[in-house]
């Protein structure tokens, strides 16, 4: 990943949308990507910029962008970059380096859906185009724009949409992050904090601090205090006492990708958090846009679940965690049951079960829309 | 806590229950307790010498000692110390430095019942001599390794019990430390992994790596790969993918205090591992010598949960996890009521529902005995 062009102590740097603040996660700016890297915070607010395909791939292997929401707009832009590069050359070659592209850059991840469908459609919009290279790099680049622009737009309608559904819940639980680091705008699950905290309806959120790479600890707890919120962190195994101790109203997750019967892959130990809210009896509230819905996958047992490096449950910062080498199993998400989850909250309104025909519905609505 | 006495390079240093190997999680030599720092493990075996009792406070309360039967006779050994340090003084000067000793040192942990059952118990048999405070020191002394002597027996006859109950499971799934750095022998739920081992009848330990004190993951896995026994660390959110990947045949854990209805207090994490084993219908057993069941708490309402200090979550190593004081939960245990149990095995045998009569029963037992 390309050196950081900027670094804000995180005191003084405010987390916004770009709607409503200086610093997003994912900005375009004359011809290349700024991102706040996402590894270094909390300590070290750096924005970074990323010139070349490259340095957006790499970004988004190593998680400096992070979020389905997210990694779907930096792949996006990343498209733009790759036709840029490759410069004033025929419409042909244009062509293969889009297809490259999109292989490339569209398969940096496996379980987030966002990250293809991005890819995906800026390259439609690239194929659609009549003119030389360059018209169809500005073309990839309205489509890029159009995705950003929706993302945040989405991140809105879930809040509206969440903030309606939660009725009197004031004590939220939520896993990883969720929220202005994650997407465009100001979040999927989080967006309904930051909905519930303005409309004075928000007691406290509790935030798993998600192992291995500590996203709620290091991210969301970096957020709520940005935009002071109450909240509190606990290690994920915590989350079972809250709840027995009725420390908890509801719990709101993210999602990486929804099959079509409601299964959804998410952040490792959000499928522990449905079983346990089923038994307290407490909703359980998956929140993301239309986007993150993968019909063409009928259920759980289809989604592949992306299995990272050892080393990040073998270390944190510079001191080992475990004996040197010690065999590791690090599946990066899990699979929740579509039976466990009492409601989607996506751009598109509430769904409810039984969910294969309401995500039908929902998707060729916003087909025809 | 005292300065350490001896750094063995983990490679070198062989770990094992005193009569088993050279090094133990607690030794008595000559009017001190030698222990293993586990606070520095997995990176460095320190053995250390505690010779007063407030090393031995200390040492409980920073979990450089730890595991409820190794506090247990880390407790004992300290009411020694203290008698030893009290020096030739009158009897009923002894005496009323005996109840300093056992109110200082019996309460430096609150939820695990065995420290307070070992000091009281050696508080018993030196009330219960005559003599001058020499030989009160002296019977304190022969109390406290019958202590350590049974936890070691105890922990056999776990193994032995649990080997036979296992039946063909031969994956298992573990949280916390609960084997020789946390007993006097081979453990509680450890030591029916050893024995299903030495059996030829293991195929995998699942180690949950147990934030945040990484007792699994630092720990377990360092016993684990020292008896040469398969294993993986994954992160505690994991364990429900690994259930639901059918990658676990029987859950083991220990008990830090099992009320007289069964509920049982554990680290943190162990009541979301039992709600989802039960989802999974697998088998969730639960280790303990009688000395972790209280039957003066009629069920987990009346069990107290130690609360440990915010920077336990908020740093690892030199690294933050989270942003400079972000509010913290930090629940050190948590209670998993009886009914979630499939069998408890003790030191008496395997206890099955209903419990009440169960370990009623077995406790009178062993009284007679």
């Amino acid at each position: 990943v390309s050196q950081p062009t900027a670094i804000v102590p995180p005191a003084t740097g405010r987390l916004g949308a770009p709607a409503a603040g200086p610093i997003a996660s994912v900005a375009w700016d004359r011809g290349a990507a700024v991102i706040i890297d996402q590894r270094q915070l909390p300590d070290t607010l750096v924005l970074r910029r990323l010139s070349a395909v490259e340095d957006v791939v790499e970004a988004i292997r190593t998680l400096a962008v992070r979020g389905a929401p997210a990694i779907g707009i930096a792949g996006a832009y990343g498209v733009v970059m790759g036709l840029l590069a490759a410069g004033d050359v025929s419409r042909a070659s244009a062509l293969a380096e889009l297809d490259r592209l999109v292989s490339r850059i569209g398969t940096a991840r496996p379980t987030a859906v966002n990250l293809a469908v991005a890819v995906d459609r800026v390259a439609l919009a690239v194929r659609g185009t009549r003119g030389d290279a360059r018209d169809m790099a500005a073309a990839a680049l309205v489509e890029a724009r159009a995705i950003h622009d929706q993302d945040r737009a989405s991140c809105e309608a879930i809040g509206r949409a969440g903030l309606e559904l939660l009725g009197g819940a004031r004590r939220l639980l939520t896993h990883c992050n969720t929220g202005r680091l994650a997407t465009g705008g100001d979040g999927t699950a989080l967006a309904i904090v930051y909905a519930a905290h303005a409309a004075g309806r928000l007691e406290e959120v509790l935030v798993d601090e998600t192992r291995p790479l500590l996203q709620g600890a290091r991210l969301t707890a970096w957020e709520l205090a940005q935009a002071e919120i109450p909240h509190r962190v606990l290690v994920d195994g915590a989350a079972g006492l809250a709840m027995a101790r009725g420390m908890v109203d509801a719990v709101l997750v993210g999602c990486d990708r929804v099959a079509a019967d409601g299964d959804t892959a998410n952040k490792v130990g959000t499928y522990g958090l449905a079983v346990l809210a089923a038994r307290h009896g407490l909703p359980f509230y998956v929140a993301g846009p239309l986007t993150s819905f993968d019909a063409a996958t009928p259920d759980g047992d289809g989604i592949v679940v992306e299995e990272r490096a050892a080393d990040e449950v073998r270390a944190f910062g510079g001191t080992s965690t475990t004996p040197p080498g010690a065999p590791v199993w690090n599946p990066a998400f899990d699979v929740t049951p579509a039976e466990l989850i009492t409601a989607f909250v996506t751009d598109a309104g509430v769904l409810r079960p039984p969910y294969g025909p309401a995500i039908a519905a929902a998707i060729e609505d916003a087909g025809r829309g």
